[in-house]
């Protein structure tokens, strides 16, 4: 059944940069005909797990539906890109225990840096209560201890990283 | 990007044969190397739908996610079996309407054949109340006005449903 899918599996604080890696990702993995599916944060809770909130609980369960998904369509030959904070390491951990081809993106920025992006204005809401349990702030973010790519937003422009990740997926086979 | 996917909508009464035809008819996909996804009732609810209840605005939220899924595969291919009791007929309509090759299956068979099978014990406990928002008892099914296929599982064979819906698909093209 396996035909060349894999799970992208980018993780990382709000702000960091997960989305503009991934859309472009996306759109240079389609520009060589590869079936490619984007799983973004926002269409996941629109589409996947409206009713969770973001306790670790419900957290958990988000991160386990969106590897169960996304472990459909890799194993059906897509790859699969998933754009998600998923901030607690062992439920990551679990998924690449339990998933074929599942690729660790660390999208990695300092808080202080994200939180001066705030692009959607959510750190100035979790700083001022408005928002509870955010990521960073009043919650844990834990990062990836041996990501499969790294990609330090602060010091690259988007086009290195998503080089880096094609780069990566070409010498892994892909 | 469509690759002659499908979703093959399996709707009926709990017993009436849904999860049997649907196991048989992967079975038969894999035989003739077609990729395929068995999305099952039971499978849902544990990687998908942990949470939901039995409310009709659940079943609805269920349907629309399991929908969303199918879709997600069929439209890379996959042709996706989806067995599910799926009573409410304006959500299945809903999901005709948006996602491409969508085609309803109406398991049909006699609510007092279903009871009378009682497989899983649960029109027995439905019946003395330890279940709530049993369908068929005291939740709705709305059975299909036009479905594309009807299998009558009172009436024909497991063989003779899997066989019409296979005929069904060679005659549609697939």
């Amino acid at each position: 059944m396996e035909r060349d899918g894999a799970i992208l599996w980018l993780t990382g604080l709000s702000g960091a940069g997960k989305t503009t890696i991934s859309q472009q990702l996306e759109h240079k993995l389609r520009e060589r005909d590869r079936p490619v599916e984007l799983l973004d944060g926002d269409a996941i809770r629109q589409n996947l797990s409206k009713g969770l909130g973001f306790s670790r609980e419900d957290r958990d369960t988000n991160v386990r539906r969106v590897g169960y998904v996304a472990n459909l369509l890799s194993r059906n030959g897509v790859i699969v890109i998933v754009s998600l904070i998923s901030p607690y390491r062992s439920v990551r951990d679990e998924l690449r225990a339990t998933l074929n081809n599942f690729v660790e993106v660390y999208i990695n920025a300092p808080l202080e840096v994200c939180e001066a992006r705030d692009v959607k204005g959510l750190y100035a809401k979790a700083r001022s209560g408005q928002i509870k349990s955010f990521t960073g702030i009043d919650d844990p973010y834990e990062a990836p201890l041996s990501p499969d790519i790294t990609c330090h937003t602060a010091a690259e422009t988007v086009d290195e990283s998503v080089t880096k990740i094609m780069t990566w997926l070409e010498s892994a086979g892909y």
